[in-house]
């Protein structure tokens, strides 16, 4: 098969945080397909190149017409916000793979990492990931809250950072105060809490708080929330917001 | 104080991962800090641009004397690996400027996001980090073996995939097959295990494993090792390694 179906990653949101070869792969494609603002998001389309829009919902549906047209004969680019193996397209791509045509698998299936928001979001306050960190989605459609709070309760019990994704949304309003009054109840109210909305973006905004008063007001879907560990800090300044950081250390 | 600090991720090794935010700033600096093999690998250095090389151990002599040139009105350039704020120079900086001169806190201090190892590595054999995943690095020059294992019991409790940053070190040969030891011991043997060296380069090397099956004899300073959770699998290829992935749900 000749195809070629590329998964690449767009990063957090400013044109100057895609990579080149992200950049090349996309003007390589023939074929572009993905959720509408992340299509947005794409700095030159070339006369010419298909462009496929769709809903966010159905990311095994977009998978499965990314790899018929890459059956076809066609250059894909599946396109994703920050990085595609985080939270994003990739997994939904092999995961069609591997429950669909057995044609499929000799493909050439490749992904292009992008900055996932984390790391934007915490490059726009400091280096709050400076030390041991987790990932964890707060989305169940496709898993149970139990297993959210198994998680969770792991990452406060070994004082990891917690960088949160999909924190906040429409369909689980209160998902995230959850998240909170159960890390409250595990690692009390001190911890450095941040959210960075647009991270990446000129129009980044940057909140710092402490467990304790953490709410899920103050995220929205382009929200990234960060739950320091216990020695997480703040670096004050005057008449700025402080940065914040994780010791590498323990014994800071 | 007019000085400028920016550190600044180079991304996984390949000069087409640099990200063309991080290219500007490298252009703009009068002075570029870093360990040496990370300063050979900036595309171009400028005539008239002041390079300092430094060894890896000295992370916080490094920052301040970063910070110094940049209160002396310099636009400093801190190079990293990778992402800086992961395992790298930006908690370094932040906490020299916490310790150091107050004036410090005066400087425009920036970090620029990058494409850090784990994301390269998860590209390269497919999708492993498409669940909840942890970051952990096995150096104790920082912390102590007790905290590790505390972490890495935490995400296999809670069934996180494992990305282990700092591996295999010349001063440390024994940490790998430990944490492989202990995992074993919380998980069994069946995880798959990857050790990606020299992710996001021309050289990348992809080795697919088992936990039972992992030794520390397949990682070097430039390995990054994966550990799936109990649902990351292979998606088999005739003639070709198999691709990696983590579904994103629990029922796949």
């Amino acid at each position: 098969m000749s195809g070629v179906l590329t998964v690449i990653g767009l990063g957090p949101g400013a044109a100057d945080l895609i990579t080149p070869a992200a950049t090349r792969a996309l003007a390589e494609a023939t074929d572009l397909i993905g959720y509408g603002p992340y299509l947005d998001r794409i700095p030159e389309i070339r006369a010419g190149q298909n462009v496929h829009a769709s809903d966010n919902r159905v990311e095994l549906d977009r998978a499965r017409h990314a790899l018929t047209l890459a059956a076809s004969g066609r250059r894909v680019a599946v396109v994703s916000g920050g990085d595609p193996g985080v939270f994003a397209m990739a997994a939904a791509v092999f995961e069609a793979i591997e429950k669909g045509e057995p044609s499929w698998r000799d493909l050439d299936v490749r992904v292009e990492p992008g900055v996932t928001a984390m790391l934007a979001a915490a490059a726009s306050v400091g280096a709050p990931l400076g030390g041991d960190f987790c990932a964890i989605s707060l989305s169940d459609n496709l898993k149970s809250w139990s297993t959210i709070e198994r998680r969770l309760k792991a990452a406060a019990d070994a004082d990891f950072v917690i960088a949160l994704y999909n924190a906040a949304s429409k369909a689980r309003p209160h998902h995230l105060d959850h998240a909170f009054d159960f890390l409250r109840t595990l690692r009390g109210g001190e911890a450095v809490t941040l959210f960075v909305r647009a991270a990446g973006t000129a129009e980044a905004k940057v909140t710092i708080t402490t467990l304790a008063e953490a709410n899920a007001r103050g995220a929205d879907m382009r929200t990234l929330v960060i739950v320091g560990s216990s020695s997480t800090r703040l670096v004050d300044r005057s008449g700025r917001l402080p940065w914040v950081y994780t010791p590498r250390s323990e014994d800071t």
